[in-house]
């Protein structure tokens, strides 16, 4: 099976939905592609100040402007979309994940580990880390930025069956891109990590984000790694059912040759 | 608190477990560190071709020439070492590590996970994945090789307490030295993986050891990385307290900051 996945960076403007919508459209506009990755909080940015600024930029699932223009664009071009935005359920925010699918079909992810500041605003997600079906019934896995810095997270969806972990992020921390090879690998799964580019806040507060957004075919090998600055998409045609193959030589398949009895959880 | 820690690097001769202790007594001459690693399976070498072979070169613990060889060197230097080696325990045998500890107390761990045609001569191990106390109180936790493979290998003994992860190897895929960044910086632990090089067996079974031994610190940062081909001993000076640090920013403690009620074991 052919699967087209696409990869999209871009520079998101600080508490402007409308303005991210727009830029988002715009730079999906004409694609063709089966699936793809939006970076975290790409419809609010990502450094709030207050809860004021969160309930500004918050959407409530599925009646929010950007939920609604998002899934627009995944039934017009035929694709699954998978975008992070600030979830607002009652007085309660979280920072989550939506996939979108053609058929108007929709699930959500709120983020299971919240990195610094995040913990002011957000509660720590509610949903667990779990698979649902994109666009031909291509197993996905959502996880949100920081998530990535815990194995048990790409690991527990591998292990439901994720063929496709799927990584909105911002990230500022160093280390991510080469760990997600880490992270393909021992689940043999592929990976889509997008990124965001630019800065937010100032002085000790000021985050830089770092580009790079990537996918990882099944061996930790890199398809596709955009620079550090670059704005766009970029589409790659893998084979999902590789995600099925777990043996590592002709005697380890990796899911059968855990042995749960030792590991501490 | 200043800790030296070392790693080496050589090729074992196939089944000469007296010519091996010679090589080993050799490279450690004169050594002053606090803890030493040496490969996986160093007293036998690797690629066994009957249960006799491993038979002929096993070692019942703690009456074997290897074993009491080398607890001398640790006692007359005054330094753990960490040692790969075929144990044979009654009609049973293990891929286990020995840990030596120079006031002559020593510990045992058998390989959790066995790679490949391993799986026709090694009962996997039975012994967990533990964290003894090394020179000075130091807290190691042992591995061997393909247990890189399994998060869960070092997650649960970073979880146990270890401060450094010693890694006996005798690797022959690409992927170890790049993963094992990940298994410290996830864990905020150091690691010394020893490696083996050369090559053994003929044909489809050829293994080519990949050397490349390396001892990083809780960021993952390369403290020591040695060539495919070196033979030698590297030493380092860490501060094994920074592994009791587990905080990635002043709001994300990596362990504490865990949610298990999500994670599939």
């Amino acid at each position: 099976m052919s699967y087209r996945v696409s990869v999209l960076q871009f520079e998101p403007a600080y508490l402007n939905p409308r303005e991210n919508i727009s830029r988002l459209t715009q730079l999906l506009e004409g694609l063709e592609t089966d699936l793809v990755v939006l970076p975290e909080l790409c419809i609010s940015g990502y450094l709030f100040r207050s809860r004021e600024d969160v309930m500004a930029t918050s959407e409530v699932v599925p009646t929010s402007e950007a939920f609604t223009a998002l899934g627009e664009l995944a039934a017009k071009g035929d694709y699954s979309i998978v975008y992070g935005f600030a979830e607002r359920d009652g007085d309660t925010f979280y920072n989550s994940a939506a996939l979108l699918n053609p058929d108007g079909s929709h699930h959500v992810y709120r983020k299971t580990h919240l990195y610094y500041r995040e913990k002011l605003f957000f509660t720590p997600g509610n949903t667990g880390l779990n698979v649902y079906p994109a666009k031909g019934g291509v197993k996905i896995g959502m996880m949100v930025c920081f998530d990535w810095y815990f194995p048990e997270s790409a690991r527990t969806m591998a292990m439901k069956g994720a063929q496709i972990i799927c990584h909105p992020s911002n990230l500022v921390l160093p280390w991510c891109q080469q760990a997600m090879i880490t992270r393909s690998l021992e689940n043999r799964v592929f990976s889509i990590t997008s990124n965001r580019i630019g800065s937010e806040g100032e002085g000790d507060l000021k985050h830089s984000f770092t580009g790079m957004s990537q996918i990882l075919a099944t061996k930790g090998e890199i398809l596709v790694r955009m620079e550090r600055e670059e704005i766009g998409v970029k589409t790659v045609e893998i084979d999902p059912a590789l995600a099925l193959d777990k043996n590592v030589s002709d005697m380890n398949e990796i899911f059968s040759d855990r042995r749960p009895a030792f590991y501490e959880l």
